[in-house]
């Protein structure tokens, strides 16, 4: 029998782990200055809830959901993304009657896409993202970008670039609908079948088809930007003018459109540009989603997030040699020779992890050598040698190994010594 | 529309994810202390693994598993328990090779089963478990035990009772499994229709049959305790010795079986005793695996570990009315009254976050006397109140709530104002 991981999923190991732990801590440290307070949904929703919240035209829905039908006969589905499960929650406790809005949330765990496999993408991957639900204010929309950034930068990234682009709103996204309808009417037999089928159903997720990227049609479509309401525009200009007050520079390209259906105003993307990241550029994505509260069935209020992948974050780390300092180096490593003295190591390892130092010892029987061995490749910073004599004596030289300096220490003493030369 | 929670799951939203951030912290601080380094595996795995690593006879495997099959045709099961799965990546990744061994591992995060609804018990809840693979030495198991222990007793938990028992080896069972069935044979025809079939696939399992708990056969059931070969006895007694040296006190209980097919000499819980628990008093669960490696597919590699509900874990802490410290403070709320000032609040909300204090403003474009009380409700240690005049002066003053006290600080010096006096 030779069990593997499924097909798309990765584990993730010692060595590994260090660096998620890390980033993470970093993020919730982040979200902690700015306020935005956790929130842990279940890993399925009734598929429903992603027909009606991601969007019944999207790719995501369309292709890659794990649905399935559990014992109770409910069709459930692995959570593609985040957004739909926090507006749900927000809309399922009525946190929109709380005094303070908006309520800023953030989430992080694994996420659920049958993709294609290539690198750096994974079937269960795992996204850092935030939702602000509750305030129209161009500010917020700005602080959001402002947190993305953040975790970015404060992991030692540059060479970032937000870009950004407003969708406007329902009346501009009607009259630019028209308009793309038009311009691809005459070409629409040269597209691709999925496109095909967008044309009449959403031809906006035309502009982001990777099939048809380089069809010269793609280059002159009318871009959103020229349709924007003048209450689109202004509030696009705010949000700029925020942008500008935090320092953040940002580009605006009038073609970002974003692959789920239920941004408006707001877009943005953030790419890391330089060598080393082959076709994965695209770092984080977010938008403005008014509308998407009452679409899942609660009352008008506006929202905004990202969602970033902790697989891509770490790639780039990577690509950027950039070393997080996730030193977890032993303290103590205690061999013991004999019986009686690994009954002493078992009591000793107990008492300096009571007092907060990391311990070990050997499980094996092994010889000293191999003890000592052992010692080395866990790092320690101190090392001690049970046997007959120290028991005898009930005191032991305690080896500092970087400089092989030893001390004698009273076994009552030890845990004292260790915490202050430590 | 009208979406709610999958049944038998849980949102845990902010107020509650405090507490569980804090208990993850203790956690990872206490498997750092021991050397247990984390590993994260899927979600799912493919079927068959649970059916060979947690046994087909098993309830979980029988009756509670989410299976489903993906646009593969691969049929998956969400994991219903951590140890196959962390068994299955010490195979695949040739864990058994390292020079280190047992290879000591910790997981935390949901697991699934498909139970019938009860408080306490959730269809997706939270796992903390640790596996130690690679080592037959009694002394590890009494590490598995103690760290298990440590947990609780970090958190501030007592009336604590640790129950042991040994399963012995593959001779032990052989005998006793003979015995349980000439002890049940014949009263057969009383015992519920999945005892039956137990009977004579694995007898064990009756003992721990909620259904038939009464039955007076039960009480009379031969132990297997009296079964046990001289090598098994001699390993129990040293796990014992191990567990006195650390002073850890512990009950036997020759009726502890557990409720999966891969346990072998040491088996354990962690039960709490007092009031308000109902019928949940069993915190932990776990014990030696020797031969799962093997089943899995990898060389002879000996396992001991054991998995806890953080759900439950939290109750407890409820129940016993212990309160986590997760004081998550407002540091500085920047009051803003007019355009001009929202803009200068950005901008010093980004300033303080920028040196680590956390920081929030308003996004409703309120009246003054609701942001104030916004101020108040999130606790805010300093309040500044941007308006006309402040930023002619480019001064504001500080008030610091607990006090009253306001002091004027010029805007340039405000940071290092509140970095002094936080």
């Amino acid at each position: 029998m030779n069990f593997k991981v499924p097909k798309g999923t990765q584990d993730i190991l010692p060595g590994q782990s260090e660096k998620w732990q890390y980033v993470e801590r970093v993020i919730r440290d982040l979200c902690e200055k700015y306020r935005y307070n956790e929130i842990r949904t279940p890993m399925f929703e009734s598929t429903e809830l992603f027909q009606r919240g991601v969007g019944d035209t999207t790719d995501i829905v369309q292709k890659e959901m794990y649905t399935f039908t559990d014992k109770g006969n409910r069709s459930l589905t692995l959570r593609p993304e985040g957004t739909a499960s926090a507006v749900r929650a927000y809309v399922e406790h009525k946190m929109f009657g709380q005094a303070d809005q908006p309520v800023k949330l953030y989430y992080t765990g694994p996420m659920f896409r049958y993709e294609r496999q290539q690198a750096g993408r994974y079937r269960q991957f795992v996204q850092f993202g935030v939702e602000a639900i509750g305030s129209a204010d161009p500010a917020i929309d700005a602080e959001v970008m402002a947190l993305a950034m953040d975790v970015y930068t404060t992991l030692g990234l540059s060479d970032l670039k937000l870009v950004i682009n407003s969708l406007g709103d329902k009346d501009t996204r009607d009259a630019h609908r028209s308009a793309l309808i038009e311009h691809f009417t005459p070409v629409v037999g040269e597209l691709c079948s999925d496109c095909q089928s967008r044309l009449e159903k959403n031809p906006l997720r035309i502009l982001d088809c990777k099939v048809d990227a380089k069809h010269p049609a793609m280059a002159t479509a009318p871009a959103l930007t020229n349709y924007l309401t003048d209450s689109s525009a202004e509030y696009f200009t705010k949000v700029k003018q925020y942008l500008d007050v935090l320092g953040i520079s940002y580009e605006v390209d009038p073609n970002l459109v974003r692959g789920l259906d239920y941004y408006n105003h707001t877009a943005f993307e953030i790419m890391i540009t330089g060598e080393g990241f082959g076709s994965i550029t695209t770092l984080c994505g977010g938008g403005r989603y008014n509308g998407l509260v009452e679409d899942i069935g609660g009352p008008e209020s506006p929202g905004i997030g990202f969602a970033l992948s902790i697989e891509r974050l770490l790639l780039a780390l990577e690509a950027k040699n950039i070393e997080l300092a996730t030193g977890n180096n032993l303290e103590m490593y205690v061999v013991a020779m004999g019986e009686e003295a690994k009954l002493k190591a078992v009591e000793l390892v107990s008492s300096f992890r009571a007092k907060g130092i990391s311990a070990d010892m050997d499980y094996l029987d092994r010889k000293m050598k191999a003890q000592m061995k052992a010692a080395d490749r866990a790092n320690a910073k101190f090392v001690i040698v049970l046997g007959e004599s120290e028991l005898e004596e009930q005191a032991v030289n305690v080896k500092t190994m970087e400089t092989g300096d030893q001390t004698k220490v009273e076994f009552g003493q030890l845990v004292q010594y260790v915490l202050e030369n430590k």
